[in-house]
């Protein structure tokens, strides 16, 4: 049976609800309050500002029912009823510490065992909709990594598959860019080349989160691509050595690309990138990019360069990798702020083409969070 | 006279410039090697992996000339010459302690007084390039805020602002989106209401790093615009009360935005996002935007909403804020991650149309690299 108690100054209430106590503040609950004055109801904006809620606003009354905690707040002498489950769920008086590198719910690290049930979704069942896309976008949220078959084999179908779920980030390389090989490159990638695994752009501010590469043609010896989860790549040098991974989370690297006219990108940014609680929110890596390392004090340089290259060896460690050939009409995506991808060198002989974008995983989330809140709607209805 | 001397090890070295000693690791150095085999003459990029550079690299011999530091590393016994500016340069060996919230060089705060210099670029001046595109994208990079004047009054015109210096960021409203008072509208921006100063689309991650506004049509009573330096805001708040700028760069804030069907956008960064190392690089406020915070302990609730208050009436306080009135033809541009902007009401008699989209400043920042690295080329020949 739930009950409820009001602080003796109004300025907070206990929520006993089966097993848990739980407190929530009186400006807390006020800010939140699910009103029509306060929220809007057709799109859920909040209508009002902290300034329009007086600082000193307590619990003047609290009751409960109808699953349903009642209040009434002074000195607004405002009365609203919020819903005992989405208190609940949305409760902050917990245990919230938690290690550096703490990973979001909902994120599944992966070595090359994935290799045998790489997520992947038929291009016309993903553009049908249903669960085949529900599948690909949870499946993109969890491991930050997907392929796509049985597509087009057509210039600017990777279009389409933004069109799944997002936008395209148009940069300095275009709406899109053609991976194949140049004479005169203004980028590596642009070459037969192997490179190590890496993640794109790293001297972008913010770097493009989503990357999209489509097979066109490939019929060159070589040239197989591979990804390596950045997180787990991170979470095994913590394991291994914690000052590694501690001196690339607190110190910036500097990434640089000035390769054509009229381009100078420069970033500033660890290599290992935390939220301010210690979530592991994005990894940066890449060789060729990497300007030189300015914000690391002498002292802890050496430690510094020993961490880049540990992190370095795992990365390259073939237990890591997913290894896969694009077919035309076959495309992979990568949250680029998790997952690193490689390419293996490949002769001039025969072609291999492919075209990349970038998009923004914001928007795919969005997609995948939408589609699952409608699907708990038409559950209910 | 310059000098250099070898540490015993061979692992570091000393160099002594003028007044100055400077330190250099044997391994940062031979990653930094600017020699052709090490980078990419034609675009910069390094053409190897630290997996390439033997992990017990040493300086084996080193002397001085000609303006440069020549080097003998080994076990790879691979000789290169560094120019001593460019050494002077990317020293690290040095104070890299700051106070947290230090400011990157180059960034300028400022509040009302800035009113009677804002930053201004006439249109037809800036499609032309030259100094008038220096000056106003040097101003964006100092201030985070300029405006256009003497521009087209018509449709799109917003795009030839985004082509000045990058690309437009597509999200789910759209290449651009109209700003005009509408009948059902999806987002408070679209209505008459005053808004509080904020910035746009916390809840999106990335968010847009840049933000242009273009009018169009303005005969509407009201509607002014007004920018705030969230920077200058975050350093006033953290003069006042350090306890209340750190509480709100530790802990997340919570955005969403569910307000149409198919968008779900949501986000956890906190209010004052600060690097590893405390340089300021970001401020999220939107209270109509601001999801329930959930990552802030009990204990510190209260804390954390007094200091959100007292942010928020920094940004109200008039003396931070710069007003103006756009008239058709004139826009302002606005960094995301830094200048809140705010619109004062406006009544439903004549109209006002605004034309918006987003873009992203490490763009814009590098046009204006690339455009003085170009002019000190030429300075130069």
């Amino acid at each position: 049976m739930p009950s409820v108690t009001v602080a003796p100054a109004g300025d907070y209430l206990s929520l006993s609800l089966g097993a848990s106590r739980l407190r929530f503040h009186a400006i807390w609950l006020r800010d939140n309050a699910p009103d029509p004055e306060t929220r809007a109801e057709a799109n859920g904006q909040r209508l009002i500002a902290l300034r329009d809620i007086p600082a000193e606003t307590i619990i003047a009354e609290a009751s409960l029912g109808g699953g349903g905690l009642w209040l009434r707040f002074m000195p607004e002498n405002k009365t609203v009823t919020y819903d005992l489950n989405w208190l609940q769920n949305h409760a902050y008086d917990r245990d919230i510490t938690a290690d550096p590198g703490w990973l979001s719910g909902g994120v599944e690290t992966w070595d090359a065992a994935l290799m045998v049930s790489v997520p992947t979704g038929d291009f016309a069942a993903l553009e049908a909709g249903g669960t085949a896309l529900d599948d690909w976008l949870g499946a993109m949220t969890r491991y930050g990594f997907g392929k796509i078959v049985n597509g087009p084999v057509e210039d600017g179908a990777l279009f389409r598959v933004v069109d799944l779920f997002g936008h395209v980030r148009e940069t300095n390389y275009g709406r899109h860019f053609e991976v194949r090989t140049e004479v005169n490159p203004t980028n590596l990638a642009f070459t037969g080349l192997g490179l190590q695994a890496h993640t794109d752009n790293p001297y972008r501010d913010p770097v493009p989160t989503i990357q999209v590469l489509y097979c066109l043609e490939s019929s060159a010896a070589g040239g197989e691509n591979m990804v390596v989860d950045g997180f787990a790549a991170a979470l095994r040098l913590k394991a291994e050595n914690e000052a590694y991974f501690n001196v690339l989370a607190e110190h910036c690297a500097r990434f640089e690309y000035a390769g054509e006219a009229n381009v100078c990108l420069t970033s500033r940014r660890p290599m290992i990138e935390l939220a301010p609680d210690g979530e592991l929110i994005g990894v940066r890596f890449n060789n060729r990019s990497l300007a030189a390392v300015q914000d690391v004090p002498f002292e802890k340089m050496a430690l510094y360069y020993a961490a880049y290259r540990r992190l370095g060896e795992i990365i390259d460690d073939t237990a890591m990798e997913v290894t896969f050939r694009l077919n035309p009409g076959e495309a992979f995506v990568v949250d680029n702020t998790r997952v690193l991808h490689a390419r293996k060198g490949y002769s001039g002989e025969g072609t291999r083409w492919l075209q990349g974008c970038y998009a923004d995983k914001d928007g795919l989330r969005s997609a995948y969070d939408a589609r699952r809140r409608q699907a708990l709607v038409e559950a209910a209805e």
